[in-house]
């Protein structure tokens, strides 16, 4: 039995097992310490009451023979249609029209990220931002593809534009993670250009659309014309509605999408019926009921939370004279680690001397190093303390 | 950009997607007939109650700040270490000792048997029974993987044995899907000597082993001396505690398990952190309410519940000299066409002639025609009210 040797070319570590490793490590010797995590980007509000409500309700169905569930609905890969219906209305207040059976609900955006992978042959070049969420490079060391990066720094705005790299598979992240940049949708149009050009695919990320308030940003890519004909959205109600728990994603493939004379639609169903069985009902439901007229108001609820800690953040940095992006369309906020240190030297230092846990730039590529990576999800008071703590350490 | 070639190489239509289309089709022509569904093994009666409270329990949870949970802990691949002991304690009483990093969580084995796949090596050779469920095939065909059958068939009792094939994954579903035929233990000992010979994996189906009652089966392959140092075994709450729709289910790597000096364990370990993100919390809280003392008693009475529906149609079958097998250790009850009939033949005719919905053996494999299979997850009512049907359609 031969093992996939592939995954020997992967780094030690997870980005994120790594993080949590060394603040587990730390927190046992110092046990007395109130360590705050502004690293990984977890939410902390509790889900909106629509999404409880109709949570307990499935819980109630399925305690009853009349009202059980068992597995999902054949016809949509196991997707309830009350939940597509209401990903159909999210999607038709951005202005793009969606059919049903282009819209695949999932445990989650990393997942999605990783699996669809399989439609896709192995000798395919990939490009993909660097710095970026790390999966989208670990899942293609996995099944040995070619990688090329794109260089987001403070040249661009870590907004690279088409170069005229030979990609095939191309990642867009917009709001990035880790940057908090973000696309206008006259910058997406370029790379929408590109990928048609060279009969490429976009893989897009739009975890934190929610997030956008500028009405110039993409919230997304199918508000480009003519993206149906090259890109796959992925989305998920981790961050739009504080499901990290819960797990529930989507993903778009239009079934405009053909290469090959093959459906890539059609392609990414056969994976799903094949090797997935769908999402939890009890998670269906409550993600169908955020997207209701009452849920997206208690949902932007939660989004401003997070927005003014985001604000927050911002301005200790602003006061500190720490150059800093993200932070206003994005949950994230990008900072230059102070005195051209290093990004895990940053990290150590920061958890040793301010009990902050933040995430060395550097993990998330080449480009991120000297930058660390601040997140807006925690609580109002550990960021107000957080703040507190970057005062104390960093200024005068 | 290109595809993956190999998905053109699947046959046109997952099986019970194309059961389900036929279903749909025939109920929409003759709207006023009440079909009778015994084809997809899915569940019908409700959850126990434990697993209702816990499952309340943890959406409240949810909606307070003190008590939110975001993603699970990093540490075990975001399982929560209470479902971990519950399914530790469900081992010892198998007299399966096993660690909590051994365990791996998930959202189900269908999606474990196709993401395992990631670890291996695309030139190694399969040996899958035939007939057995489709998921083996078609996630080998996607990864281009040559593909050995082992025939299983009336000589036999539809338990094949090694025979020498020279395979470097070796598939077994003990009891069977869909014949119900459950190796003994003393027959897993040869295929676990046969692997460690070989240095081949055996990746274990062990998703109906709470059907088993008689003691000579095996309930795991860990039951077998030696078997951790060859064998991943894949369970799921599905039809154990009728989670089908909730969605959880867990995978055995045992850190015996080493290959060309790597561990398979943090082969999978480093898999599942990049490409999946953890099962929802209310599920996971049900999931371990379930194999408490108080659990297991109820899901137990479910057991039984569907073991007397199986009974039943055994009892149908036999009085109308019907050939069958399994319905003792197994939800699934395998029964030879009537009259020399082939597969979907006798699928279509049992559908017009008495509304009853199966699943046609040869949708397992080739060796899977000329026999059918019927589950006895149905309900009580339906499963009397389908046996009185095969009476007066098949009966003299």
């Amino acid at each position: 039995m031969k093992i996939n040797s592939d995954f020997l070319n992967l780094k030690d570590n997870y980005l994120f097992a790594k993080v949590g490793e060394k603040t587990a490590a730390y927190r046992k010797a110092h046990p007395e310490r109130r360590v705050i995590r502004l690293s990984i980007g977890d939410v902390t509000r509790p889900l909106a009451p629509v999404a409880i409500e109709a949570m307990h309700r499935a819980v109630d169905d399925l305690s009853r023979k009349e009202t059980f569930k068992g597995y999902g609905p054949d016809r949509y890969c196991y997707a309830y249609e009350s939940l597509l219906e209401s990903i159909k209305g999210s999607y038709a207040r951005k202005g793009v029209s969606l059919s049903s059976d282009e819209i695949f609900v999932s445990d989650g955006a990393k997942s999605d990220l990783g699996n669809l992978l399989d439609i896709f042959a192995k000798d395919n070049t990939v490009l993909v931002p660097d710095p970026v969420y790390p999966v989208y490079v670990d899942t293609n060391v996995m099944a040995g593809r070619r990688i090329l990066y794109a260089a987001a720094n403070e040249e661009n705005g870590f907004l690279p534009m088409p170069d005229g790299a030979e990609a095939d598979i191309i990642y867009l992240c917009s709001p990035n993670n880790p940057t908090g940049a973000a696309y206008t949708k006259k910058q997406l149009a370029a790379w929408v250009e590109y990928a048609k050009a060279r009969d490429a695919v976009i893989l897009y990320d739009a975890a934190y659309e929610a997030f956008v308030t500028d009405d110039s940003l993409a919230r997304s890519i199918y508000q480009t014309e003519g993206a149906k004909d090259c890109a796959i959205e992925i989305c998920s109600f981790s961050k739009t509605a504080g499901f990290t728990g819960v797990r529930c994603g989507y993903t778009v493939v239009p079934k405009a999408l053909v290469r090959e004379g093959t459906s890539l639609n059609r392609l990414w169903a056969r994976r799903q019926s094949t090797k997935f069985n769908g999402v939890s009902y009890v998670s269906q439901m409550g993600a169908a009921a955020v997207f209701s007229e009452e849920g997206e108001r208690q949902i932007a609820e939660n989004i401003a939370y997070y927005r003014e800690n985001a604000r927050i953040i911002c301005d200790t940095l602003d006061k500190l004279h720490i150059a800093h992006t993200g932070g206003k369309n994005s949950p994230y906020v990008w900072m230059k680690c102070p005195g051209g240190k290093d990004s895990w030297a940053f990290f150590d230092e920061l958890l040793e001397n301010a009990d902050i846990v933040g995430t060395p730039g550097s993990g998330f590529g080449k480009n991120g190093e000297g930058y660390f990576r601040l997140t807006a999800f925690g609580t109002r008071e550990d960021t107000l303390e957080a703040c507190e703590r970057l005062r104390k350490y960093l200024g005068d």
